[in-house]
């Protein structure tokens, strides 16, 4: 079977922890009764914009088209900061214009994107936009609603996961994402060398992480396409000490030791 | 669209953590195959029936008319304590008689109760009648069936949040609930004065997060209509050290300081 | 309403904690756009096989007949450790070839297994299995698909949780599962003294946890039919300092005390 499901998908991702995705749950069922929800993630570090945009893009694509992705990593919530229903690649994503939907949908395709108009804020909740806007968004265009019916095309704020820097030294990169096993996910796409270290400790380039021996780290590229520090059998976020933002070099291992 | 969800909607709330929950909704799938089922938090602190119906009754409103909740936070499983059947304002609500169910149920309607009678216990396991009572009980009101059909009319147990005490240097007041930001929500649905202190820092009165500096405690009042103290950028509950049941004086500031 | 449910169900259990479930969801999504996904447990230890093992014995029983379990705990990931679908009871599991479908394919009836061959791991991430071979294999199988349709029938790698030896000073058990209160799961179906001690104080044999008296340690028959340690409106694991896979010594008290 391919192509559009029948019953209309939502995907949800905040950094709500629990009992608010709840409620934005009951606004979306309350306007469209037969939607499938799936949680992406509701544990994204509290107003971490980018840690958020990352597990968006690493889930977003694998839902079929016509999925709707409803996200909300909303420091600015309340503000004059508007919302944005941006539509790429068959998919479409609805949340706050803080560059939270930016990669993801970038990832999907080509993205167009509608502003939310301020009168869908009248009313609201000011601490709660995710229920009383995004919610609400996300049920019209899961019921085919026009993205283009909450306000004007917009070109709307970006994010990127910058660039990491290749040098002679080694490679200067950042931290994008600690998931549950505690493997660290890096904004870099490749690693050149055959040896890497990492505050004097090797990484083994590995394709599975069971190709290090026990509580050996590793290094390899996650199947969301960004290179990543693992520890077979361990937690490479508690061996190096890091979190989203942190700054690392990875340093270029001497090939004839 | 408005109105009753064509296919039924069970909520589910519990102190269970992981796994337990999956036993009540395949206890629940077992009966009614096409029921949508959606959690509210299962992360409840452990046997604490304050922080429970405070969440349910957060949640429940937001749910379409027809929606039965599944609630269990219960100390006292296996003990002659039976359970109810409420319903109030259109919603449905299954539990144990500890109220956990009743700030929901008040919240929705008129509420009218019906004991679970003993015979629905014979045969459960003593240590989960979440699993072996609650669930099949839930998916017979899903399916339409009668709520006095459990057993006779009853005045369940009550509860309340007690009420914030207004006195003159400031307001007494009970932690209730703490959310995944460390937000803490106190049983006061007002904030009388235009200056508030808490253990000698000023909150910042605010609509939003936002309106208060990097790393600034405010108070608010929350999306649930309860007086919320929180962090812009961090945790209220880490900054002073709450958890449910703790009791603060938010003292009275001098407006000509 | 009994019976083989209309839509097909599909139940998860991982040790991946957020964001890669939903990726495994997506990829079933794409396949089978009215299924039933419903979440056992992702919170298992990181490749703890015998916890996940028991989490998924525990639970899918309580599922209808006809309802596909996904269970990705896997430290061999990548390795030339194939998959299998196992067929018991009604019930179809579908997993890593490494023990974790066993003590529930078991449980639910006479076990029947076939490879996952290697032709369905071409292509797949090779840290990723669950979300390119196993969670696809799964909607094959909720669309009706042939379990022999992907390989080879098999003898499926075991998987039990021993058995506690009964000593003349007491039973030597172990630790298999540790729940979100804190209780503590034993490899143990039977407690066969009345008087029963752990690291000097007495557990009360119990029922139920409310027959103990506030933070009394106690020692149950578990709704799952292995012996348990709880302490009534405490935590059993922090007040023995216990994790799945330690061994201890339940000592046989002396009933003249």
């Amino acid at each position: 079977m391919s192509g559009y499901p029948k019953r209309p998908i939502i995907t949800l991702l905040s950094d709500f922890g629990s009992l608010y995705p709840a409620e934005m749950k009951g606004a979306i069922l309350s306007r469209i009764g037969d939607a499938i929800l799936v949680d992406i993630a509701h544990d994204v570090p509290p107003q971490d914009v980018r840690a958020g945009a990352f597990a968006l893009m690493a889930a977003a694509g694998h839902f079929p088209k016509g999925t709707v992705h409803l996200a909300v990593v909303d420091p600015g919530v309340g503000t004059d900061r508007l919302g944005i229903v941006v539509a790429s690649g068959g998919h479409l994503f609805v949340g706050p214009d803080n560059g939270l939907l930016i990669p993801a949908a970038k990832s999907a395709g080509e993205p167009a994107a509608w502003m939310i108009g301020p009168s869908f804020f009248e009313g609201a909740a000011p601490t709660f936009a995710g229920r009383d806007v995004f919610a609400p968004a996300a049920a019209v265009l899961a019921s085919g609603g026009d993205p283009g019916s909450f306000g004007p095309a917009v070109d709307p704020a970006g994010l990127d996961f910058g660039r990491a820097r290749i040098l002679d030294e080694g490679i200067e990169a950042e931290v994008i994402y600690v998931d549950g096993f505690g493997n660290v996910v890096l904004n870099s796409a490749a690693i050149p060398w055959d040896r890497v270290e990492l505050m004097g400790r090797r990484l083994r380039r590995a394709r599975t992480y069971a190709e290090a021996g026990a509580d050996e780290p590793l290094i390899t590229l996650g199947s969301h396409g960004f290179a990543e520090i693992a520890v077979n059998g361990g937690s490479a976020k508690d061996l190096f000490g890091l979190a989203p933002g942190d700054r690392i070099l990875l340093e270029r291992g001497d090939c004839s030791e």
